[in-house]
């Protein structure tokens, strides 16, 4: 964690960028948990910038001013990034397509644009198709931190405190984009990291779309089985946290399976033959193969969770 | 809850179970997460009995002696059970036989023995086997209640605290057996039901077994893939929430899926049909159907947790 970002003490170093620019101005599109806890997070650590809210949802934008997270919002993308030395896309990943393009236009000469989508291929694909000389200021980014909430509401300073936000510039992409990218987040916190998408997109697959496809998955099993009212009434401790992912946004989780579908689907198909070896020692009665799996997993989830 | 359970008030109408039984001595065979926390319970209820433990692990027994969790202890399951008004045996579900068939000898002629057992069907077979002229005096029980710690260690007194606690008594059960364990666990603070064996186990399988069984598969798997290290390098909070009950006992888990194995492979089968749609959704790009089924699962997931 960076010390600076607890203590609320107004840092110069960030309000001149890596580069020698000045970053007087934020513009976070999208003021949802993850764009409303960035601001939060430079607001608590002492950042003296402009920060310039837009999104669909003008209650959420409205509540997002009285709560003190945005300076002021807008309800034209093109003002909300105007002069804006940085600007921050937290959209669902199935919107950056469409975002990007609107924005394109409207991109100052020195700004940097980056986005926080929880995979990477697919919004470069997209950053490819909409920026045109705009790319190089591109900077891919994904803040690996967040829960099931929605809204500026459930926006805190402290989310990304010590948590992992990767990088997967392109060739194109210039150093001083990422530099200040970089010093933004670990403004807020965050140890950042850089990374191939291609690499990001099969490791978050695996530790992070993977489990949220089977809490979902896990309850609509629930919810088709006859006794499925009577199901519920037992669920105890284990299935709360078990399914705590499964009550994230249906539309961020939809976009997320269909952007990153091939890691995903080569995540689950892999899970699918854990499953099925299981199944097979159950049904042959082969407790010592279970009791191994069942320890080896435990080990590996106590040191896992031990080391964080 | 039960307000008295809260309160550490001594209670006259324990001390005298139903049936005028007085209730004098609690034998708990095995003293771990599930029979220390019983223990707790009952004292933190101001209940002056005296509490009898017995076990494997020497050093968790004498750890409960001097958390004063129990009264005593004792290495011969004889002298445990001696004189004892109430047995509880506190043991994963594959011991439940041996332990049975060891004390069964040794119940007092007006004791109550119940079980703690994840599943119930097994632990009746192995009760009618083992018990002979006592069975009447056995009542199988499921606190739905735990955690993944184990020892006395992890004990605490609010476990069972508006917790449910499934009686599954067959025909030959004695009513005031079943009345004298139901008052124990309403003591303890629970909430008290009774329902068949075969339903339970199939209950269970779903909302507790098949999510352990799923959680181990998912590190499993994570595991076995070719990026594991880095692969939890960037386990986030979804992961640690998801996998928190594959950090729970391997032996009780491996038990539970060798006594329970038909609703389990049941359960595991359906929940494969779903993953098999989810993942044919993914593969052909529906976003639509993919929406839905997030949505509804969020909503169920949402209200269930709400209701808790």
């Amino acid at each position: 964690m960076n010390p600076r970002a607890s203590q609320g003490m107004p840092d110069a170093d960030i309000e001149t960028l890596p580069g020698e620019k000045p970053f007087k101005r934020l513009a976070i599109i999208g003021v949802g948990l993850i764009g409303g806890s960035l601001a939060r997070a430079l607001r608590r650590a002492g950042k003296r910038i402009e920060i310039v809210g837009y999104g669909r949802n003008h209650l959420n934008l409205q509540r997002a001013l009285e709560l003190g997270v945005i300076d002021r919002f807008e309800t034209r993308l093109a003002d909300a990034v105007h002069d804006a030395d940085m600007i921050v896309v937290a959209v669902p990943v199935g919107a950056m397509g469409r975002v990007l393009r609107e924005l394109a236009p409207h991109i100052s000469a020195d700004a940097v644009v980056t986005d926080v989508g929880s995979t990477k291929a697919s919004v470069i694909a997209d950053a490819r198709a909409a920026l045109g000389d705009a790319l190089p200021s591109f900077v891919p980014g994904h803040p690996v931190a967040g829960n099931e909430n929605r809204g500026v509401e459930a926006s805190t300073a402290g989310l990304f405190e010590d948590r992992a936000v990767l990088l997967t510039p392109v060739a194109e992409t210039r150093p001083v984009a990422i530099a200040r990218v970089r010093a933004m987040w670990q403004a807020a916190g965050a140890r950042v990291l850089e990374m191939e998408a291609e690499h990001h997109d099969r490791i978050l697959a695996a530790t992070s779309h993977l489990p949220h496809v089977l809490a979902y998955t896990l309850v609509d099993t629930l919810v088709r089985m006859d006794d499925s009212e009577e199901i519920f009434n037992y669920a105890a401790g284990g299935f709360r946290d078990f399914t705590r992912i499964a009550s994230s946004d249906p539309v961020m989780w939809r976009d997320i399976c269909l952007a990153n579908r091939n890691a995903i689907l080569a995540a689950m198909g892999q899970y699918r033959q854990s499953l099925d070896e299981v199944m097979q020692a159950i049904e042959r009665g082969d407790g010592a193969a279970l009791a191994r799996l069942f320890e080896r997993a435990k080990a590996v989830r106590d040191r896992v969770v031990k080391k964080q």
